[in-house]
């Protein structure tokens, strides 16, 4: 068994400390801390006799509800498993000569790439700080070449940095122009506003493909749901390389619900807004570290003392505290770590039991 | 959007009639006639606060409990999301030179390599009725070549006929002598018992893989839960290709509890074994119907008289009955239906209904 490392990947540290779920204060997954909507209970306690059925394989409903939060049209949408089914399917589909991928970022596009033996281009942003200057896309413009895949994660994790439209538009023109593809996750967009997604500019061309998850906004990473959006063809093409019942019956009929529900999702927006500053504001207060401003609901920091990210990672699991080291993304070393922006009182927490390992 | 035709697509049916699922008597699905276990029920409603969290990326209890059953090692056993996702997924780890598939059989094996470009090689079984004679076998042996991929699904769908142990081991020995490959989907072999599986003799060699599922005997095709088994070499490649959280969360509490009912998984095989034979002796009385004799939980049906499939499964669906039309399935044409073996009360609503419409 291979071993992959991920955010939220508990059952290690709760093997390690021997703690269970609910003991664990779990900075290292990005999930929005206000936790799934309360209708996600009762959505799964009335469908449990559902599962006798095998799902719709055109998931209808779901797809509906997508297209109209989404903005485009029902075949424009595909669900999958998690959106992460999709990059594997994607890779299937597209084929492509390489994979130019701006890093850091999701560690799981270049895994996914190597697996399947299609060369890697992994951009190095630490050098401008994770910004999107001139100069680098430049430099990510001079590597497109005919068949190649853009992979984008935007806003990026673990940087948290927002690539602005007007960036993004550029190098969809460049990929177009050049008979390239870019594909852009979006995983994260949602806890900005769907202003900032390009999911309705990609599907007019058959060369961009947008992921969007409900794993963190929604706060289902058990539930397994996520979508491409692509032109019609582009989708059809991704939908024959799966099997026909990838999306199980309770991530469908909870789907469908939470995507209409716009109470949760304006709370979310402004909680995660407020509360991002707040733990951003209060890192920046340490000596030791610097954090990147995040766009999202996660903050990278890079430690400038003299101490490593798994010193500070195995001081806080043992109070319960887990946080993501980043030494498995690709540029990153031990001195960088990723925390997620919890709640008030558990950002607290984390910003006291930081104040006790580490100068302020 | 793809029309996929398969057996269970009530949705279809559903919108045709406007009636709900639960007025459908459904024989279109081969699922278990008893329902998933009572204990289904109460581990779902026990595990909706750990969605928000990701499934365990190793699948380790999930894993033992799966290699416990069919005694294997965990590193033998590789959870899918149905075993749906692992036919794909090992198409794309072995990338065979051809598929060779004694049919009709279950179509997402041969649409699943199309879809890939893969060459397919059908072997029509009509002529022989089915089954696995001395010429059959040599002609299987025949067509196998360095890096084909021969698959077969035992007991076969939809024919329900059992291949023997023996021959599949002589075929296992030609796939290893020549360099080629055997996937062997067991999808239905528990409705008859682990003596005729032959999980635990693939995993020493990296030539052979058996599929598993839990969708037809625990009756959970909602969840999505199926096993490829295999030796580690191969399960390692295989893993490597899939997303780490293929598994839901539901999927892997239910998965791994059903797998202990011993109970059930009894109460399952005795009555099948009884009521398959009703069902079948049943429509040996029909004059215009040849039944074949099913290993497991469905039966196939040739119609001889001058009347189409098709014309039936309107008439029936008329009642709220929705039998599986066998067009699709190569070398079967619209004289040929599957039914599902369901409980007494709805096999004997199918008899009656039929009789009906055709001479007895």
């Amino acid at each position: 068994m291979e071993t992959r490392f991920h955010g939220g990947n508990i059952y290690e540290a709760i093997r390690e400390i021997g703690i269970s779920h609910k003991d664990l204060l779990d900075f290292s997954a990005n999930i929005n801390p206000l936790g799934f909507p309360d209708s996600v209970r009762e959505i799964i306690k009335k469908n449990i006799d559902s599962i006798i059925y095998y799902p719709d394989p055109k998931q209808r409903e779901l797809r509906k509800a997508a297209a109209s939060y989404y903005g485009v049209g029902e075949e424009n949408v595909l669900p999958g498993n998690g959106s992460v089914e999709l990059i594997n399917l994607v890779l299937e589909t597209l084929r492509p000569s390489k994979v130019i991928i701006p890093s850091p970022t999701f560690t799981e596009y270049a895994l996914a790439a190597k697996n399947r033996g299609i060369e890697l281009d992994l951009l190095d942003m630490t050098k401008n700080e994770f910004v999107w200057d001139n100069a680098f896309v430049e430099s990510v413009i001079k590597k497109i070449s005919s068949g190649a895949l853009v992979i984008i994660c935007n806003p990026n994790n673990p940087t948290g940095n927002l690539v602005k439209k007007e960036i993004i538009k550029t190098l969809m023109e460049e990929t177009k122009r050049k008979g390239a593809f870019l594909l852009l996750d979006e995983a994260f967009i949602d806890f900005i506003g769907e202003h900032e997604s390009l999911s309705k500019d990609v599907i007019k061309n058959p060369n961009f493909i947008v992921l969007r998850s409900l794993t963190k906004f929604f706060a289902l990473p058990g539930l397994r749901i996520g979508f491409a959006i692509a032109g019609e063809e582009l989708i059809d093409k991704i939908e024959k390389l799966k099997d026909p019942w990838n999306v199980n019956t309770f991530a469908a009929a909870v789907g469908k619900e939470v995507l209409k529900d716009e109470d949760y999702i304006k709370k979310t927006r402004e909680y995660i807004f407020r509360e991002k500053d707040f733990l951003w504001r209060n890192l920046k207060e340490f000596n030791f570290f610097k954090p990147f401003k995040p766009a999202a609901n996660f903050i990278l920091v890079k430690i400038t003392g003299n101490f490593k990210a798994s010193f500070l990672a195995r001081e806080l699991l043992k109070k319960g505290i887990l946080i993501r080291t980043c030494s498995d993304f690709a540029f990153l070393d031990d001195t960088y770590f990723r925390v997620a922006v919890k709640d008030r009182r558990a950002n607290e927490i984390l910003i006291r039991a930081l104040s006790e390992k580490v100068d302020k």
